[in-house]
């Protein structure tokens, strides 16, 4: 299989089942097929080792599918809700850390991702896995330059906001109630110049101990439920 | 080398060198070596397929060094301070999981982790590598029974909040000011009876999404980050 129709592992491909791309066919182990009879795609039971040579890797889980490429969603559409949660990922290139962002992105009910088209990870069945399915539902978007995106969605009144660790505002005091895009950078490399020219803002998360450095996707929890905090506002008891 | 003797990875062997055991030896690269002279640990270039053999594993970084045991801490003199911040992990195997959250914490200020000695992963160089090298000075304690520690742990005076997918409470709810203990179970299985039934109050995270899970390392980020905006109180302007 190629890697752009291949998906593997138990979430991804039960979420590709029921989410927005052809699922052609799934091979898998037969306790694993069981109750994906009605799902719309040709099942064929495989041994572990056809699974692990379809897959190319052993995480499988018992489950491999081929599926259409990633249907990748219009940048700008994500920005349309009045309250749109966009989150931008600059040059984030492992596939790991990009599919646990977008797992916590679409749990915290994000609108989607837009990551640049080179220099980002795409979305492979490494990253769909990684995200547990997520990226099956959530829209993720690639656009040729950030920064012109991140202009544009100015332009379209949202608010643009780049993590940086040091940064002398902290996370917690932007109003994040209109459109809001998040913007996160490589580990290591942090923001490209003109990514951080392009924000409105600039914020940091506290770091406290000596090692001195979230991870990418821990940085990605906080930011977004910060967002969710100060949009559930108050509440009762 | 043994396992428990054994860690790979630049963060992990830097901040090793810096933390709290004894480095016998380090083997590395000779462009990672440098700077590395006045460490205090025996030197030793090595080349990659040495180091390879040497990490049992191909994502050494270059570095691999022979260290004592972990030093794991004390549970109870981690309750010490009146604002302690403790996060006891119920069952976490994933070592990748582990070292994310061990990571999480040491940024965040919290004063360490308990685990049960059973049934969690221990820590080992890739939880080390998971970690950027944070367990080198994050207290890490184990218990016998986590259930009867966390009962301890409210004798003492902190408040436990178990983290339950579900849960009637927001976690922004409850007031994390006092001795804190957060209590996070493992994915798929969440808090055994007893260590859910030795919580003060179980909380939830929102999950707006359709798949409905977030991963154990980004709630905890989220958790842990909750506590640090409550506790760095409102900021001006």
């Amino acid at each position: 299989l190629k890697p752009d129709s291949l998906l593997y592992g138990r979430n991804s491909v039960r979420e590709a089942l029921r989410g927005r791309r052809r699922v052609l066919r799934v091979w898998g182990l037969e306790r694993e097929l069981a109750g994906l009879e009605d799902a719309g795609a040709s099942l064929q039971i495989a041994s572990r080792e056809e699974l692990d040579r379809l897959a190319g890797v052993s995480d499988h889980q018992g489950l491999v599918a081929e599926v259409e490429r990633y249907p990748y969603a219009d940048a700008k559409a994500l920005l349309a809700p009045e309250d749109a949660l966009v989150l931008a990922l600059d040059q984030i290139q492992d596939p790991q850390n990009f599919g646990a962002i977008c797992r916590t992105a679409e749990c915290a009910g994000a609108n989607g991702v837009v990551v640049p088209s080179r220099g980002a990870a795409p979305v492979t069945g490494a990253v769909s896995r990684a995200s547990a399915g997520a990226v099956e539902h959530l829209p993720v978007a690639r656009v040729t330059n950030l920064a012109n995106y991140l202009r544009d969605a100015k332009q379209a009144g949202a608010w643009v906001f780049g993590a940086e660790a040091g940064a002398r505002s902290d996370y917690t005091d932007p109003d994040y109630e209109g459109r809001t895009v998040l913007v996160l950078g490589s580990e290591g490399k942090g923001l490209r110049p003109r990514v951080r020219d392009s924000c409105d803002a600039l914020v940091s998360l506290p770091v406290k101990g000596r090692i001195a450095s979230l991870n990418v996707s821990a940085a990605a929890a906080a930011l977004l439920y910060e967002v969710v905090r100060q949009r559930t506002g108050p509440r009762a008891g």
